[in-house]
């Protein structure tokens, strides 16, 4: 038994999912003003609203893992403008890391019931919360590249 | 010291990424069999493609890890329906479970040169891999809801 095996740990899936929402910030950037809030495809939401679906998750879902407290999921954030999602963005980026960071490595396989709705093991409320970003961020995508606009390369995750 | 205690491991990363093919077959079965390979948007390649190039990625690159050789990106796979996607989604699909069980948990953290080009630890090889896929199926959403097409549920991952 060597408790150096693992396939990753806590930290570098921070990093990891870091990685992600630096990219996503560069997709947000990317928008026209009135696109990333007007801009829509197939009745699809506009990108601002995906980007704020995303902030509703992140740092509130970890604060509410590591307080232990049910709080229900809460998108009543309403931006008019991409500097004030760029700026919850950034203070959401450091409270993403002050909350991971105090999650144990102990508490990953533990049961946590999400928003009083979603009781998976901690790991894959994570995971999810990751996947479901560079799914929407998939869709901003293809509304960047419809609108005639280059998206940051998706392998480039650093800032 | 304690070797239980770990974020995931590698039989749960399989799982998560098998749940993710699982969805992803199921995108492609709702294309209709031409906008499968014709229908794009904004320049992007159509929904065959990706999947393609999924599959060029997947199965050869655990392969590839298990046995330590360095193969070139292969994406000569020429499929012109979707039944032959499909055949060969689910040929690998084995591929990836009968690959993926032979690397130890030892090795997520071993640096790997994958088709002779991108050099990382295979936990973020294998992490790129989920990622992409997660990606390219966001288009593939967007592609959907244009064409008038409800997509699957996203969190919805099993048979």
């Amino acid at each position: 038994m060597n408790a150096d095996v693992k396939v990753l740990d806590s930290q570098q899936l921070l990093i990891h999912w870091q990685g992600h929402r630096n990219l996503t910030r560069r997709v947000i950037e990317a928008f026209p003003e009135k696109d990333l809030f007007e801009f829509s495809i197939g009745g699809m939401r506009p990108f601002a609203k995906l980007a704020l679906e995303l902030l509703a998750i992140g740092g509130p879902a970890l604060k509410s893992i590591v307080e232990g407290t049910i709080n229900e999921f809460d998108e009543s954030f309403n931006p008019t403008t991409k500097a004030e999602i760029l700026a919850k963005w950034d203070e959401e980026t450091e409270t993403i890391n002050e909350y991971f960071s105090q999650i144990s490595e102990e508490r990953f396989q533990e049961m946590f019931n999400l928003f009083g709705q979603y009781e998976f093991p901690i790991y894959q409320n994570i995971l999810y919360f990751v996947d479901n970003e560079i799914h929407h961020r998939g869709q901003g995508y293809v509304y960047l590249r419809a609108l005639g606009i280059e998206p940051p390369f998706f392998w480039e995750r650093q800032r």
